[in-house]
């Protein structure tokens, strides 16, 4: 919880203190990856446990944590047993920002080699843009990027480090643009809001070049 | 925090398990708006407290709620003198969910009155997508529609509820364009994820019908 300061006998809100929750994460950054030769879009599949959560306390209409009690502990395993993509989201190469001293179009780089397996040259990883990751709870910042790689770009482990578990999924551009515009419930996979950014991004300013 | 649970002798991630930091918040709606009289899309400029709290916390190099204390006082004036901007964004039209029996539809409608002052028809929100607003740290869902307005549809107040103070600010398509491919940092003012992810698709789908 925050409480906005009262500066020169004003508030910054129509003169009234203004109380807040808020967390600090960190920045990141997201890069969406297209194969020339394939022609295709890489995306990794991954846990999340927040969607997860999300998922749950829906699920059992509680707005606590008693989801994860004793008690409720066969609900959560009937749900995971009907649906084994629970949690799981479909998205853009992602990392966050927390090594020193390196740019965020350098941790973009690293991020397409750890999670979905290519040696990238630096200067082939492009800016789009940079925005808010949110605006009602945290005020962090993601950087996107571009790229571009062919049969030909080094190839080096991906899956994501130590516990991650991230899988990547090929898609066409055809595949790619139906997960732009649908309820997230009926998709098979949740998808982040930059990823649909991202997409777009390419439909209307990429593909009508390739 | 939660720690994710371990189901028939597994956990989900590798047969480890998982700790987590995640918050449980609304859903949400947003609403990109477009008046077809005067050519205009229709944004709101709100002050953001998270947005306000990470600028600090970077600006001051601390990383907790040091930046509220009596000590640095001085320094938080001496940057909202600076930077009079500092905190708040540029968005489109949106609220949560938090209204029991309303559709995220009838939300959207809702939020086009409250904030920006146009009474439109049910009829005229129209779905574009759903998508999790946060992966990281929340899984939360958020409703994005597109509502076209005139200058014929009758007016209401605007400017927010209570302690919101949201200020309508319209840009014509060249000046919106600009809004999408920049650093947060030299935008004039921030902006979220779902408003760019909101501007490509009417650039991409939109804008050229009309």
């Amino acid at each position: 919880m925050i409480v906005l300061i009262i500066t020169s006998n004003k508030s910054l809100i129509n003169g009234k203190p203004l109380i807040w929750d808020a967390i600090k994460i960190h920045d990141s950054v997201a890069v969406i990856v297209y194969n020339r030769t394939s022609k295709r879009l890489l995306f990794v599949r991954q846990f999340r446990p927040a969607v997860f959560f999300s998922y749950l306390c829906k699920s059992v209409d509680t707005l606590d944590l008693n989801v994860f009690s004793k008690d409720n502990i066969h609900n959560v395993n009937k749900q995971l047993l009907d649906n084994p993509n629970l949690g799981y989201t479909i998205e853009i190469c992602a990392g966050i920002l927390d090594k020193q001293g390196k740019s965020p179009q350098e941790v973009a780089k690293e991020e397409i080699e750890e999670e979905i397996g290519y040696k990238v040259e630096l200067n082939t990883v492009k800016f789009i843009s940079s925005y808010r990751s949110g605006v009602g709870h945290s005020g962090s910042l993601q950087y996107l990027y571009y790229c571009e790689i062919t049969d030909e770009t080094p190839k080096g482990k991906g899956g994501g480090v130590e516990d991650e578990s991230i899988e990547v999924i090929e898609l066409s551009i055809e595949e790619a643009k139906k997960l732009l515009y649908c309820e997230d419930t009926e998709a098979k996979l949740s998808r982040p809001t930059a990823m649909l950014f991202a997409l777009c991004w390419f439909f209307y300013e990429r593909s009508p070049q390739l």
